[in-house]
């Protein structure tokens, strides 16, 4: 059996074709250059949808001005191909002005979610990540959305800002997709020459070394931090930005782990910024 | 032929009696206390759909920490006999955890036109307005939702969220309803004692008196504000808090008016705060 897969451009040209779409229909938010990992969320998307969407959208408002916006990778032809493969019956491929047309004032912001970790490093990121979330809820209108665990806190914001404004969506949360070594399946892995991609596998043995000490009986999250900071500093590419063992719901920082954890980091690798997590508990 | 008309207290049972309703859905969303410039929303909502909810919520967000909250004037009982009268299928009333649940921290913005005129007298107003709007949106999934020019600004505020935002929602701007002396409808006029009463007219005479110079060929903005100014100085009860001659699009305020123009003032009648404007060209 094949069909066609859609292909539009603009807000009007969404809401015609979704409304051609039998439901339930499952979106897959993404910024393109895809990989295992979204991949997954297509299939999980398949799996419990009767139609499934994508978005492509490189959002430039939840990137900084000093961060990656301009290099981000892209291949909007190998993409559509993987999509077209996986069974995707509609993919949206805005532009910058389709999404923030002049004029575009409107801002979407998660507030206590949104200050440790990505948020602290990242001002702004998680309100450009809400904004356009919610604008791809609205465009269409899903009855479930999916996520992955790999960015976590991206996870937990996007799951208050739908409970807080009551989107008629339904948040999953897949688990991230890893490397044979162990690397979590990210975009920005493409920016990895052959040394630091070796490097790279830290941020995974970190929280690896870590996680062995929690199930060894470890509660202590000042120590499981330790143990994460010791493992990547002893990787010459590699500096920590942060290291955060915090409580799985509100991400306030531990002190004893008592219930469910989110243990997690960023670290630059070389020049390029990648994060991982591990849940605890 | 009659009908019953559900009451409801709960999001899920808001989402469960939608479920039920013929479309298109035409939402009107208040504060209780209803007037009829809020039947006049009911009433253009049934013409043009073939279902009416209506919600009830004197939302807390939207007020500042000196304002009238506490005292709202409120009659929940009057308030559903209107609306069965006027066929309403379904009323949402919820409580303030209804809305605002425990860890609630998600708000909606809009940024230009939020800064002038309300915006600047009642800072994190509009917030609360939009915020809860978009909730509101989100709750009942209406095609086509009905606000008053009497509040021009949030009229204009609601517009630009609503389509920055992709809400599939139709925005519809209805006339502001007004007493036979002028007075615009407003729950607040409840506040005003006789002799208050009276003096309140001076908005609509003060709005009145430039609208002729206008209508008799006067386009400097500056002339038309000044002519507010002294009608409302020459009321002894009444202090005007803004008068504003703005771009009807833009809300920025002009020197000379070319194209549509809203001009809107707010008057302290003895203690009790009132707005209106009127629309030119």
């Amino acid at each position: 059996m094949t069909k066609t897969m859609m292909i539009v451009k603009t807000l009007p040209e969404v809401r015609q074709a979704r409304g051609k779409l039998p439901g339930p229909l499952g979106l897959v938010p993404t910024m393109g250059y895809l990989h295992e990992g979204h991949l997954s969320l297509v299939r999980r998307a398949k799996e419990v949808c009767a139609s499934v969407a994508v978005s492509i959208f490189v959002n430039p408002t939840q990137f900084g001005p000093k961060e990656d916006l301009s290099r981000y990778p892209r291949n909007l032809e190998g993409d559509l191909s993987l999509l077209r493969e996986a069974g995707v019956d509609l993919v949206w491929t805005p532009d910058n002005e389709d999404v923030y047309p002049p004029g575009f004032q409107t801002w979407v912001s998660v507030e206590n979610l949104t200050l440790p970790l990505e948020g602290a490093v990242r001002p702004g990121h998680f309100r450009g990540v809400t904004t356009v979330v919610a604008k791809l809820f609205n465009a269409f209108t899903p009855d479930r959305a999916f996520f992955g665990q790999k960015d976590a806190q991206q996870a937990a914001v996007i799951r208050r800002m739908s409970l807080d404004l009551n989107f008629p969506v339904e948040i999953e949360i897949c688990p991230t997709v890893r490397e044979a070594d162990g690397l979590a399946m990210s975009s920005r892995n493409a920016y990895l020459n052959p040394q630091e991609r070796q490097s790279a596998t830290v941020l995974f043995r970190a929280l690896s070394a870590a996680k062995t000490a929690f199930e060894h009986g470890d509660k202590d999250a000042g120590h499981l931090r330790a143990l994460v900071e010791f493992t990547i500093a002893a990787e010459p590419l590699a500096r920590l930005q942060y290291v955060s063992c915090a409580d799985f719901d509100s991400l306030e920082e531990l002190e004893q782990i008592r219930g469910r954890a989110l243990l997690s980091l960023a670290v630059f690798v070389g020049d390029t910024r990648l994060i991982d997590n591990f849940i605890l508990g």
